[in-house]
């Protein structure tokens, strides 16, 4: 109908069945989603008959705006999800895709949506193996709504928690800081500034394969996402009961991005990332672990940033770039609503 | 803050964090869940180490309204979650919730909600693992999205699957059809009629273990839920490529339902199911199987409605209680928004 959703394509009848043929599954296109059944079956990987363990992780985006630059709404909801399931030092096996759109949605856009969903599940070799599609009234929704759930199998032996750090650990990153935020908010119109910074948003399971690989014994692994890293790694120090001790010359932000923080009045640190990693590792693996991850496409620029220190308050603190020290304090409300 | 849910809750900041324990972690609460990773890890089911395989299902809740007699959404997103995983015949093992949330939306409706999925998990015996919290600003939602995905095991030696049905098969019903989507109608303001009819809301994955130990070779299980029993059937025909042709007064219908059909010019056989399946097997199974599910308390009503038959053009028809015959058509386009 004249290329907008309408109620009818949520309804259960064949307007439905016809969208989810036509576009949803011959976009996704596997097996198990083939089959067409209220859930779809899928063998049991190796890892698990070898005494690995399941995993579970779920993620809702209601983004705006739905592209921006390096990357969309679709694309970000599989990589989102994938991470989640990689930052157990898991392997990804497959995805769910729950479809919430409003009356009128043009079905250009989400035709654009899907296909760049289903090339970035096919990128990462984790399909789409189940989904659902709900219409919402014009004036109930936003546009789309995405929620992706993963499943993932972690090998035998591996164990990464966030409440695993301890006291003289290395704390790591993957890369700079910041870039998914402001690639974000530089596609806001009422922000009206442009930058030449594209999104980070990428999956991250085949660098946390090559950790793992290497060093099985990680204690903590992370996407510092809404919140940036401040606020992730507020929540590591308290589930770990331990304070994190910073040094911001260390901690690696594009200059652009910097930059674009300035104008805007906002600290990279608080701002959101959609394909790096937090590591946390015994210090006599630090070394190796830097190694394996800036030999990794999404690792090149990793560095080491802190340490973790004996608090009972479980501080995240950091010397800064002047000399002083200050405390990097939990985000009270929201700094940047819905980029991620 | 005043009892409302605000933009902080969903900012990914210390406000979220403390809404997500106090609330959703307080009320599921379960191992996995409290490790309070990106991910929930636990162990892999034993079903799965002896030849089991895994399946994976999602839906989104966008229901209105968000009480109904004899559940709400959030028993609702339980259910029909734990019930497309049993229509694999497969057990359930856990549950992920996604919440996508309006600005301003009640915080008591918000803890009856999920005080209820807490409920109805812990009833199931089907934890909620793992969950994600959104806010949207206001008029960009509609009060509360729920998504959940569930996963489970299918036995070894099971295989159920809607493209099993065969000429000669037998079609059965597991209870009274329409009943959740009459109680959801008469809750409709604008509807202005009452009714003492109940939601079947029901976790039908107990009543399949008992099914699925009786006749492991049940050929397909669906439960009729949007568009009701003639969309799922004209679904199943199409997938197995057969004809159905049921008996109308073989349905059972309860004559409430039955009652407010006729006055809101509905027909009850297109009307949503939350607690009731489909079974088709092999004609020799159908007397056991019959027996096993009137002796479950959610299967005291279960009938045998008709038969497939062979039709290359996959039609289900009905014999009609005045004699005649018709085909039952699929739903143009959808009949009741956003009941289920
Ligand atoms: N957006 C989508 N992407 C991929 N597959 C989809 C999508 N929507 C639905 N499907 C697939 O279509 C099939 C039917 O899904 P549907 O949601 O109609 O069934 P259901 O969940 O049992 O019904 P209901 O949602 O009404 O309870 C399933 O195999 C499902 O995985
Ligand atoms: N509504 C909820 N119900 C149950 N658990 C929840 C809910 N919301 C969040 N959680 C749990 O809280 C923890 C943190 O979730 P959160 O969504 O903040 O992390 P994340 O998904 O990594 O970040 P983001 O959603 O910003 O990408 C997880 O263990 C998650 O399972
Ligand atoms: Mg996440
Ligand atoms: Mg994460
Ligand atoms: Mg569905
Ligand atoms: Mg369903
Ligand atoms: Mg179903
Ligand atoms: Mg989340």
């Amino acid at each position: 109908a004249n290329g907008r959703i309408d109620l009818t394509h949520g309804g259960g009848g064949r307007a439905m069945q016809q969208l989810v043929e036509e576009l949803f599954v011959a976009a996704f296109d596997n097996d198990a989603l083939n089959q067409r059944n209220d859930q779809a079956a899928f063998d049991v990987p190796p890892e698990m008959l070898r005494g690995g363990r399941m995993v579970m992780t779920t993620d809702g985006y209601v983004i705006s705006p739905l592209f921006f630059p390096g990357g969309d709404i679709g694309s970000l909801a599989v990589h989102g999800t994938v991470n989640d399931v990689a930052m157990a030092g898991a392997r990804p096996l497959s995805l769910s895709a729950g479809f919430i759109i409003e009356e009128g949605f043009p079905l250009s856009d989400l035709k654009r949506i899907v296909d760049s969903m289903a090339n970035a599940s096919r990128e990462a070799g984790v399909p789409v193996v189940t989904g659902d599609t709900k219409v919402v009234e014009k004036g109930k929704g936003d546009g789309i709504f995405i929620t992706t759930t993963g499943i993932g199998v972690v090998p035998p032996g591996v164990n990464v928690s966030g409440d695993r750090a301890r006291a003289g650990d290395a704390v790591l990153v993957s890369g700079t800081m910041g870039d998914h935020g402001v690639a974000v908010m530089s596609q806001r119109e009422s922000l009206g500034f442009d930058t030449a910074i594209l999104s980070d948003s990428a999956a991250l399971h085949t660098l946390v394969a090559d950790m793992v690989a290497a060093t099985p014994d990680i204690h903590v692994l992370r996407d510092p996402t809404r919140g940036g890293l401040a606020s992730t790694l507020n929540e590591i120090a308290v589930q770990s009961g331990v304070g994190i001790a910073l040094r911001e010359s260390d901690i690696p932000v594009r200059p652009e991005v910097k930059g674009a923080c300035e104008l805007l009045g906002l600290d990279p640190l608080y701002v959101a990332n959609e394909g790096k990693l937090i590591c946390i590792c015994a210090p006599e693996h630090a070394d190796t672990l830097l190694a394996v991850m800036r030999a990794h496409p999404l690792g090149r620029d990793a560095a080491l940033v802190g340490t973790c220190v004996e608090d009972s308050h479980a501080f995240v603190t950091m010397r800064t770039a002047m000399g002083g020290n200050r405390v990097v304090d939990w985000l009270a409300g929201e700094q940047l609503p819905r980029i991620c």
